[in-house]
C-alpha cells in the first residue's frame, strides 16, 4: 500500500488489513512480501503490551499469506516502546516485525509497522481551540506535536489549525525521532519551536508533562482524543513527587546505579561519572528495570540512567527512592534543589 | 585455594573470604588473580537472588584486591539457577563471575564460585537414619544425593552412612550435572542407582519431589539441614495439583507454547512438535517466564518447554493453566491420564 493511503488515514479500506481487528492495519502484505523475497523460514512478531492479545489473530491471518512451513514466533518480552526491541528474536528470525512504534534508527533487519490509530482527532482539537488556545488574533503562533500513533493525522491537524487562522510551527526534533512533530517520553526536541503555546494531540499525560518540564516557558495544551479531555499540562504535582523522592534519597548511603542494557537506553558516561565520584555507588546492569529485580539488593536508593519514564512514572512502585541522574546530583549535594529538570535522551543508539 | 580445602568444608579458614559475611567463601583471590592475569578493565558479578543483598559488600572487598581503575559491574538480572547466566554481562566484561551455582557446562568465559553452605548436615542425617531409613541389616543399600550448595560435604555424608553400616550408591548422572551425587530441579539422573531407598540431603521439597516422581519405585527420604526436618517425599499432593492444571487446560482452545531463550532451557524440537500438530498453538519466545509477561496474551492455556520448576512451582501464580510438554499431551488427548510424569531436562546447552 502507498504512503498516500496512510496519509488519508482510512486504513480500513486496505484489503489485507487484519480481519479480526479493524482498528489497526498490520500491513500483512508488506510482511508476506518480505517473507517471500527472503525465502524466510521464520518470522518473528513483536507487539506492544496493549496489542499482545491480538497476536494469535495476527499470526493466523499472516499464515494465510505465507507458505505453510514458515514458522511464526511471537515475542513474549515486555514491550512498551521503541527501545524494547527483542534483539534475541530479531537475530534468530529471517523476518522480524516490530509493531506499534516508529523506528528510533532504521535497520534492514527490522520491519516497523507503525499501527496508526483510527481515532478522529478533530473534535477534541476543536474543543482545545475553543477552551485553551489563545485566540489567533491575540497569539497566532502555535507549536504542534503528537505521538507515533497519531502521526498519520498530522497533516490533518496542521490544516485544521491553519484553517482557524494559526501559524503552525513544527520541526522534526533530533535523530531519535522519526517524524516531524513527533515526541517520545524521553525526547521533546520537536517542541523547540518559535511559539509560546504548544498543542499536544495524544493520549496520556506523561508526554505533555515532560514537554512542559523541558519547556517551562511554554503553555502546553493537551488535546487527548483517547480519553476525550482538554487540559493544560500542570507540572506542579509532578515536581512535588520528584522533590519528595529526592528528599527521601538524601539520607541514602548505598546507591544502586542502574545501567539499562536495552538498545537506545545505555548512558555509560553518566553511570561512569557517578561511580567515579561516589565509593558507595554500585553499578547494576539489567534490561527490564522492575521492583522485583531490585528488591533483593541492599541499596538505600537507586539512580536510573535508563528510561526516565520508569523512574518517574513507575518510581513509587519501588521500595527505595528511584532518581534520574540529574535528581541524583541534587540528592548528593552536587547541584542546588532548583535545578531539578526532566530527564531526556538525545540521539539514537 | 586447593580442592582439599573445599573437601574439608571449613571455608572460614581461607584468609581472603569475605570479611562481611563468614557464611560463604566468595573466592576473591581467584577472581583477583583472573583480573590481574587478563589485565581486565571490567569485572561482572552475578549473584543468586538470595545473595544479591551481599553484592555491595562483595564488590567492596573485591576492590581491595584489584586495581582501582577496574570497574565492577553487578548483574541485575533475575538469577535462580545455573541457567540464569547473564550472557549480556558475560560478553561485555573481561572477567565474569557467576556465584552460587555449579556450571552446567564449563566455559573459559565464566568463573563459577560455588558458594558452599557451612551448615552441619550430620545431625539431621542422624535423625534420618533413626527415623526413616531402613535398618542396614534389613536393607543396607542407600542412594545418596544432594544439591550444589552441600556438595562440599558429600564425602562426609557418605562416610557417615558407611560408618552406620550402609552401602552407599552414588553416580554422577549425566552431562547436565557437575558433581557425583548432585541433583538439579530439572535432572535426577544421579539417583538412578541400585538401591530402593534414596537419601536427599538439602533444603526444600522441590528436588526430592521431582526425584520421587522420576523414580516412583524408590522411597525418597528428605534430610533438610536448612529447615531441620526429616520427611518422606510425598508425591500425592503434587500429583493432585498437576492433574488439576491438566483438567483445567482440557477446555483450552488457544495454546501459548513457551520457548525459553535462556541457555540450557531451549527445547526447540518439543515446541516444534506441538506447533506442527496444533493449529491453535502459538509459539511465544521469552527469557523470564512470569505471569506479568503472559497476562496480556489472549491464550487459554500455556505449555512451557522451558524450566519445569516455573511450570510446577510457580504454576498457580499464572492466570491460565501452565503445563509441561508431557502434561500438554495428556490435556489434548494424545496420551492417557496415567502417563503424567515429572518434566526433566537431560544434557547441557
Amino acid at each position: 500500500m502507498s504512503d498516500s493511503e496512510y496519509g488519508e488515514g482510512d486504513l480500513r479500506k486496505t484489503g489485507m488489513a487484519l480481519k479480526h481487528d479493524r482498528e489497526w492495519d498490520y500491513e500483512l502484505d508488506r510482511i508476506a512480501a518480505a517473507v517471500a523475497e527472503r525465502d524466510a523460514e521464520t518470522v518473528g512478531l513483536q507487539f506492544p503490551e496493549g496489542l499482545k492479545r491480538r497476536a494469535p489473530a495476527v499470526a493466523d491471518d499472516l499464515r494465510e499469506y505465507i507458505e505453510e512451513d514458515v514458522r511464526v514466533l511471537i515475542s513474549g518480552q515486555p514491550c512498551y516502546g521503541a527501545c524494547d526491541l527483542d534483539t534475541f528474536l530479531m537475530k534468530r528470525t529471517d523476518v522480524f516485525v516490530h509493531f506499534g512504534h516508529s523506528p528510533m534508527k532504521e535497520s534492514e533487519k527490522i520491519i516497523y509497522v507503525p499501527l496508526f490509530s483510527n481515532v478522529d482527532v478533530l473534535p477534541i482539537m476543536e474543543r482545545a481551540v475553543e477552551e485553551e488556545l489563545a485566540d489567533p488574533e491575540e497569539d497566532g503562533d502555535v507549536g504542534l506535536v503528537t505521538t507515533a500513533q497519531h502521526m498519520n493525522r498530522f497533516d490533518e491537524m496542521r490544516e485544521f489549525l491553519e484553517d482557524r487562522g494559526y501559524e503552525v510551527h513544527t520541526r522534526r526534533g533530533d535523530d531519535r525521532l522519526t517524524h516531524e512533530g513527533q515526541v517520545l517520553g524521553c525526547n521533546y526536541a520537536s517542541a523547540e519551536v518559535d511559539a509560546d503555546q504548544v498543542l499536544y494531540v495524544g493520549g496520556g499525560k506523561f508526554h505533555p508533562l515532560g514537554l512542559a518540564m523541558e519547556h517551562p516557558e511554554k503553555n502546553v495544551i493537551i488535546a487527548d482524543p483517547v480519553n476525550n479531555v482538554v487540559t493544560i499540562a500542570d507540572t506542579e504535582k509532578f515536581m512535588k513527587q520528584r522533590y519528595a523522592a529526592v528528599h527521601k534519597a538524601m539520607d541514602a548511603e548505598k546507591w544502586g546505579v542502574i545501567y539499562c542494557t536495552k538498545i537506545g537506553q545505555g548512558r555509560w558516561e553518566q553511570a561512569e561519572e557517578i561511580l567515579a565520584d561516589n565509593d558507595d555507588a554500585y553499578l547494576i546492569t539489567m534490561d527490564e528495570v522492575t521492583p522485583d529485580r531490585l528488591k533483593n539488593f541492599d541499596m538505600d536508593a537507586f539512580v536510573n540512567t535508563g528510561c526516565p519514564r520508569i523512574t518517574t512514572d513507575d518510581g513509587p512502585r519501588f521500595d527505595e527512592p528511584m532518581l534520574t541522574p540529574g535528581e541524583y546530583e541534587i540528592a548528593v549535594g552536587n547541584k542546588p534543589l532548583d535545578e531539578l529538570e526532566f530527564d531526556t535522551f538525545h540521539g539514537t543508539w
